[in-house]
């Protein structure tokens, strides 16, 4: 497709991207919906979707619907890295995807080339097709958290009753099971699914023509019925499968928001999951590790907990770009100069992270290894201190609070230095007046996770 | 109240804050929902429901109850400064909340004292004191953003058929209708206010103990019942009035991310509000005023509009505050180092500035000035030319369309530099075979307004 | 280069990007210098050079260093995408990149292999390419800035003396000129300018090893040289030309968030620019045009400021983008889980905003064309009352502060209503005692213009 | 003091802040540096400056000049709730404050009262106030970042030669020395330092009237000097302490930008440390303590890391807020509808981020209790695996590299699971040619530190 631009001055090899500094996304199904030359795809559909919608309101002979269908589906025609450099012009790639569609219009019947575009305005095109790219985009993100609330569902039940340190500002607190944290994780995720899923099913088609009027279309419809604007955006829904609008919404972003709220949502619940397996996987704590770490070439005993690593990546960027997308509903006049074309660059980056953050949490969670016994270990380490409440309250029945609570913390001071553990330092404690077997009891974390279980049950209770 | 701190080194008038930096939200209801006093109320309720909430289930007296639930209502006990100052040792102020609460508890009823916070951790409290802090902050911009629906529908409806200039990248584009414009601001606050009740009906009590088990509950139960866990949650989210969670969520963020979502949704739909007031009342385009807009001293002629500039500085903030929030989803542990702590101010002013938005938008709409003349004659700038697709329709089908094309680009060039209109520069062109009266009225703007009157209409028939 | 991952699932044309969502970059060369292509050729750079130092202070032959220098120039043996996809494995793509070279060096001369990467870590490696990356793209970035500035310089010199509008809050003011406005252009980018340069004179070579120790090179020699270490980043930083760093700075972020900073500033100055002149540009204030406005295929009369605009919308991206770099300063550990990954893609996307935009304002700059008969009309809107402060000195002088106030305010009630001049407004007031002549001069704006000729002079003294 | 406005509607109790939502600052120097009484003053001192500036280059009394300064001092008059409520209709507190400082200049010199904000607009009062607060706000944050240098200085030099684990993506990675790290800590607070030190020295008055021309100044100057304006600027500067810039910078607002940047480090510098300690505390690491750690009343065992996790909350914030303020750069004409207004409060509370993080972290510094040993059992979790790269190439030169990293590898999977340690583990391996006394001393982490000294060493050189 020749280009009416100046040559591109750096060759098209040396300025393509290919996901080189984005791990987190490369290779996956977010980064195929999303690429430029889905967008571009998605314009072309579009184009094709509202001459069709004109047909059938009467705006445009069947023929010419069927002739711009036809150069649409044409795809190896459209060369995107020419529409990129020519979108510098007018500012967006609309307006030389229109002209390139026009000509190959053109060749297949003329007289269909004057209905292509006839009565848009770019945005109407853009709009559109960027809401099919992120319904696209959408779908695999979507399965692959369903996949990865299947696998955290099976290991939650699994360690519903796992005995594990509870941790809170860095320190063991009192104990938890893992069963109890995997479902949490799994209540974040189907949050997130059901906001994705809920977006995704009212995505809008934009019509408007140049100001949210459809004058255009009034313009060049014989019959004068006052309903052929709205009327046309019935049909032009109907033909993209995406919803109808009330209005217009050029500069009524609210589609764009929900998205933006959504993706952070979603990438966030995800960085969550993340974020504990990478407290899990540290060499010092060691209850779980990724099947596949990433190794190190100079290091033989590393195993890097790359996908959580990912994931978090992830996560530490999508909240700034839903904050320029929220930004963007404050757009002056009928399109506004800035608030839009900002937009388009963090949507693309938003769709992607939360994709390949899906993606990549899914294979993560599908491969992790735990380690019930370091778990035992580790939740030995404060010596029976980390499930003292019990044994308070019972102290507390027989020599009264304050007393209790003394004993405690004289033991509290003990134990570490001793390298012993509670029971029997309270033992040999004379204010306390039970054995070391019983105390043992009451100071074993296994009998102190209160409604754990019946969380896990409820949670998992949840429809996904 | 005595402190345990050393003194305040700076002395209270010194440092509090008066929202003298924030004149959006000063003096605001949303303001007064959310300062230091609002929260330190909001705990103490939130400590209070608690141990009324354990009477219910039977893991205190009620004589219990009833000694907290008075202690916290007797307000003027509890000094805000003190606590904040104290609040730095151990991170949170509910620590030291719990020491002067139980103060006044041992005064009244020393039995009473142990059942003061007891199997609760401070974020129970704290997260229960936000959400019912939100709730109370949401009902005035609810109510705020109700009276502007209102306003601008009655707006909408008068000036269904107004024309005025629309304008995109900066330009006149084709026209539009004053009521298209004010139906599109109408339909963004709707969403708001939808988005706001509906996050408002779900704000959820946080009850889950130091680790989110709610072991210690269980410790304290000599009925041994399994499900005194999840029995107390619901018991508690009935004595606050806030919803039942199916987990505790110290690390599961949702609801937070969900305010985060929607604070920066209205406080976007506002700020388009703000942003066209704010075109539309500049000196050269004069099309709206606020009704009282701010004076300067210096300068008689200036009516600024204030109260959209206020708006706008809300919405140039929000977005940001709504990445921070949602940062923190990816909260790691059962209580993480940092995410949680640094949620505190931006929901707080989050809350204030859609809160305040809200207030001074509906003053704004309450009080807006329309020129209806100045729309006429900013129509009327480009001499017809912002209303020829329907000129280039009628000639097309005279002259053929690249005649008609050629004819009104040469007409184009013409208007301006002649500073005459449209009409009768075609008239004058051999090419155009049309009468300056029928050329007139095909460039009249307020003949080519498409789907304006549709649109309103549609659009007002939109339940608030 | 054969892969060892699973073949690409979507097939490479699907994608790449190409900038079709980036007008304000697409085809600049910012993008030519940060694509994946160039940071992929730097990244085999930084490893060629690593092997040249090492030979440099003894750890390894000649004949080493330049079989890999030879083997990275083959440019044509690495796949970036291919790279991509594998960089999944280990989260980074200098281990196949590595992997790749190595095979390279081997097919040279089998016993060069082992010293390719030797003693490094993956973040040495592309933290020194992505230096080499910002350092190549900040050069056009400056020379564009300094065109723009040599513009301005021209320009406010022209414009000295150009009595227009000063508005504030939207509304008129005072009159300023356009040489000053210009002026304040000029010194931001002057600032932008420098504060690049500076940056770039500083960005460091990376090199530490695992973790910081450089620990493999003292492993690696055979003199036992306790300085091996230091003098190896001299070395290294003498073969890339990049600065040579006090510490390895894995985890010490100054280098990229002074970038940030620096890019965020730029970015915003210029966006500073565009601001304006979006605004000047408007329809209703017609001041300033684009020399090559962006059409309108439906819209004849359209000239759209497509060039400001574009500057605006890096300048609406570049701020979260520099978040997001500052976010990780606070990098745990030796190399970070998530803070390090995550400032790749934020940091690409910036130089290319700041880049592109910094092209797109010199071509803007370079055609603004200035309507200096639209700013005086303008400036004559307010039929006098914007230049009143004179006016109102000299009427104080005659008849008291109280007196004069009150007539000009009598007078500003009636200029608008009248459609009159204030000078005839206020000769026809009996309580002022001046002829119309002399009233008029003192209103007129051109005669109350203050500093600004001396302000131009003093920014134009200001060195580049 | 009278207030024009309708009475504040809640009471004043109700809505001041105290701090309570931020334990990093309240009580800190930097709160009370910044709080609205301060501001307020500072306003008051800009007002006395500006008069006295005008009685030094002659367009006032001198007597004005002491009636204003001795009416400004007089602090008690001014009511910042009251001119928080009166900021609302003009958009500014300056507005309300010009008319409470007249009220009292008129009651001690009637005269000197028009003197009072003469020929000044809100923002040159507003702006020269801030800077004033951001001066006094940077001095005790530089003062606490030197006390926490001296204090690294000092544990680097002690620590120089302690090993430690370094820690890379989560795992163990290579042996790193404490002092080290510190050194690292020390270096990024320098460079905080440097930073906050140069923007502070170069905080700008600001003086531009109305629009940025000082025309009004010249309207009162009878002496007709067209140098009064830039005299004035000197002469302003010279009263408040302040630089003085080149132009006005109304809309130029570099002061502001670079205030954000370095703020934004600075507390990005401290999130180094505090996510480092973080870290350390770590039950199962537990390497570093907080020496006053924070008690939980539940658990006797907790000492929560406070002051490092409320460093960290500031880190999490302060990005964001930098983006506000850098988003502010793209001010349209003389005076911003909403970019000037939003950089209020993120500038306040980023100077109290910073200011709280950096006393906080000198608390922190100040007390931080060091375990070596708990270093040395964590160094040894591997069973040597951690120092293998020197073995690597101890082998290899008896073995060659491929039998030596085949050997390793064996060993690397032995190690962990017989629980034994990698000397014996090799020794046992018929393919290593050496003792397990070399091996074990080839193995020894304490062996293996690389420049880790050298480095330490160049660091302390490095003047604070």
């Amino acid at each position: 497709m020749p280009s009416n631009e100046p040559d591109d001055p750096y060759g098209t090899a040396e300025v393509w991207d290919a996901g080189l500094l984005n791990p987190v996304w490369a290779g996956s199904a977010a980064e195929a919906a999303t690429g430029d030359a889905a967008i571009a795809r998605h314009m072309l559909d579009a184009e094709a979707a509202l001459t069709r919608a004109q047909a059938v309101v009467g705006l445009a002979p069947a023929s010419a619907a069927q002739a711009v269908t036809a150069a649409a589906a044409d795809r190896a025609r459209y060369d995107v890295r020419d529409l990129a450099l020519r979108a510098r012009r007018g500012g967006n790639p609309v307006i030389p995807l229109v002209a390139d569609l026009t000509a190959a219009v053109a060749e297949r019947d003329p007289a269909a080339a004057p209905y292509v575009h006839r009565g848009a305005t770019s945005q109407d095109i853009w709009d559109t097709a960027v809401m099919l790219t992120a319904s696209r985009a959408l779908e695999p993100a979507i399965s692959a958290l369903d996949r990865t609330i299947g696998t955290l569902a099976a290991l939650a039940a699994e360690h519903r009753d796992t005995p594990m340190a509870g941790r809170t500002l860095t320190q063991h607190a009192v104990p938890i099971t893992f069963g109890l944290k995997v479902a949490g994780w799994r209540s974040l995720l189907i949050g997130a699914r059901r906001r994705l899923a809920s977006v995704r099913s009212s995505l809008p088609v934009q019509l408007g023509g140049a100001a949210g009027t459809l004058a255009a279309f009034h313009a060049f419809d014989r019959s004068g019925d006052p309903e052929i604007g709205v009327r046309l955006i019935a049909a032009y829904a109907a033909e993209t499968g995406l919803a109808e609008p009330a209005l217009p919404w050029h500069t009524l972003r609210a589609p764009v928001a929900d998205l933006a709220g959504a993706l952070a949502f979603t990438t966030g619940a995800l960085g969550k999951l993340a974020a504990d397996v990478l407290v899990l996987s540290r060499t010092e704590v060691g209850e779980v590790a990724e099947g596949e770490g990433g190794g190190s070439s100079a290091m033989a005993h590393k195993s890097n907990p790359v996908r959580a690593l990912l994931v978090a990546t992830a996560a530490r960027q999508a909240p700034a770009l839903a904050a320029m997308l929220y930004q963007s509903l404050a757009a002056e006049d009928e399109r506004p100069a800035g608030a839009w074309h900002a937009e388009w660059q963090p949507l693309r980056e938003a769709l992607r992270l939360a994709g390949g953050a899906a993606e990549a949490a899914a294979a993560m969670a599908g491969g992790l290894r735990i380690d019930t016994e370091r778990m035992r270990d580790n939740l030995a380490m404060t010596g029976g201190l980390i499930a003292t409440e019990r044994l308070t309250v019972a102290l507390s029945d027989l020599i009264g609070r304050d007393e209790a609570t003394k004993a405690l913390a004289r033991a509290a001071r003990a134990v570490p230095a001793a390298g012993r553990d509670l029971a029997r330092t309270l033992a040999e404690d004379p204010a306390v007046p039970l054995p070391e077997e019983t105390l043992r009891e009451l100071s074993d974390p296994a009998g102190h996770l209160g409604s754990a279980g019946q969380l896990v049950d409820r949670e998992l209770a949840e429809e996904a």
